[in-house]
């Protein structure tokens, strides 16, 4: 039996797994990326929470640790977005995944270079455009994922399905996928291959903090929420910080006085130097079945093995009942 | 190869296929439960918005349309449980769905009488509660489901995983269920089985309103919201009443403002009167993907057809790019 029925995404960016390490502020850098990369994934260095020349020398660093395709992970909506972009371009980079903001703006100049452009949505109507703007896939995020979230707060188990039948593109489907059979799950729902945010940010090659790290090991499945839904919706560890947004928001407060708590730097404190009272800890709700801290080639592993575990399960080999998934 | 590897809901209900029809208020009347059961699934009539009499006349009027195993829905927190348990047991029922409450106060009872009782759960905390209770397998529903929900807001995706390694009894999922691909989706997870609520809800024998089942076929993903989070959680499709209950919880309005704001019987004036308008609209997000209004048979034949392709193509068969899901 062929492990992967679909190979779309393998065809689309030349790796072995359908699985895209999401590019994550103050987590993916060049040593997580590049760890991807080499376990057969696509690795992204996250250009979000990177100054544009160090954003160049991460680029420049994954060159050094893999041979194989990598890619960069550009929000639209961030300041240094262009300078980012042509940094990428003249490094030669030819995978771009686009998130935060429209691709329109950006998409045919990166398909006049040549390259692979797949944008982040979180509703099918994004998707539909995305593929009129000449994107090449979707990344479909769903309300469980981490971080910055869509305000229409649909499901990965649903929004996958609606991409599914609204775009003839492929489509990634991202947000509460740490597991083999979460894999197996986005498979069946019409997916061509998954990317992964949460788990690899948990993960020895991660370059967040690690008391960050430890914090989600220790998080339950309802330790997160999605918060700051007047500003731009986030999904955020609980902790001292949230449990005041969280006061404000329900006293009604106004988007001048929640901008105000917020502040600046929050993710930055956070997640890159570990403050867990008082920083934005961003994770998806798979923070609960995340029990350790392992090297990326572990966690794809596991990912793989699991996979091909319950993917003959379903194929009618066992009966069993089946045991609970490590990830 | 076999059409179900697990087949531990079809031992435990005496039923053909792993599929529960969900118990929902003003909708799962004797028509719906028997066009389910007769369609070898489990149908379940809902008292959660019947009086007892009306309660006992559905049980006896199932018995008239089917021979098939069927049971019953039964919200613990609602003022005539005792009396509809006392009903039900007399009325032969062996098969109690319970929700809304805690099983432990009803679970001894229904076991000495030799019933199997599943309890319906939002968090893995409270599966290992049923377990240790006695219950003999639970109703994980997730955040996308329709009508009233968990305050954790743990998407399907995440919390069956999350259940099915917390407890040894079956898991059924809930939520986001809708389609041949979405019920593949939660066996990959590790789901027994599936419970599917608006689906069912959107067929002719269901007893929801006319104008209902068409406003559901006319909604998209993102047009169904949780709100009254401070009260009880509750998934509305988007209304005129919907939009204020909306605005008072952003300026922070107080439980006693929005219980007089909800009133009493909204949802009979939505969902049994057809009042589009100021009605309470209750559906899941799979709204976006139900676009008619079947029988029973044919939503039935659909999942069972469709989750044959999917289980096809993933055991490697085709490779083809899947088509989008008819539901």
């Amino acid at each position: 039996m062929p492990r992967w029925s679909d190979t779309r995404l393998q065809q689309l960016f030349g790796v072995e797994h359908p699985i895209v390490q999401g590019g994550m502020i103050w987590n993916s850098g060049a040593k997580l990326a590049a760890a991807v990369s080499n376990a057969g994934g696509l690795g992204l260095v996250g250009a979000g929470s990177m100054r544009p020349d160090v954003f160049r020398e991460h680029v420049r660093k994954v060159r050094d640790l893999t041979t194989r395709p990598f890619g960069v992970n550009l929000p639209l909506l961030y300041p240094h977005t262009a300078e980012c972009l042509d940094i990428a371009l003249a490094e030669g980079i030819r995978i771009f995944f686009t998130s935060a903001g429209s691709p329109k703006k950006v998409v045919g100049r990166l398909k006049d270079a040549g390259a692979v452009v797949v944008h982040v949505v979180a509703t099918p109507e994004l998707a539909v455009k995305c593929e009129q703007a000449g994107c090449d896939a979707v990344v479909c995020e769903g309300f469980e994922a981490g971080g910055h979230n869509g305000r229409e707060e649909i499901t990965t188990l649903v929004l996958v399905p609606e991409c599914v039948r609204a775009v003839s593109i492929p489509v990634i489907a991202a947000g509460g996928i740490a597991t083999g059979a979460q894999l197996v799950a986005a498979l069946a729902l019409g997916a061509a291959g998954v990317q992964v945010g949460s788990r690899f940010a948990i993960t020895q090659e991660s370059s967040g903090h690690a008391a960050f790290k430890q914090a989600v090991v220790a998080a339950g499945a309802g330790d997160t929420h999605l918060v700051l839904k007047s500003q731009v919706p986030v999904r955020l560890l609980r902790n001292a910080f949230r449990d005041r947004i969280t006061l404000l928001e329900a006293r009604g407060a106004t988007r001048d006085e929640l901008a105000a708590e917020l502040g600046h730097g929050r993710a930055r404190q956070g997640m890159h130097e570990g403050d867990l009272a008082e920083g934005e800890l961003e994770i998806g709700q798979v923070a609960g079945l995340i029990d350790d801290v392992p090297t990326v080639a572990e966690v794809m592993r596991r990912l793989l093995d699991d996979a091909d575990v319950v993917l003959s399960r379903l194929a009618g080999g066992t009966g069993q009942a089946p045991a609970g998934p490590a990830c």
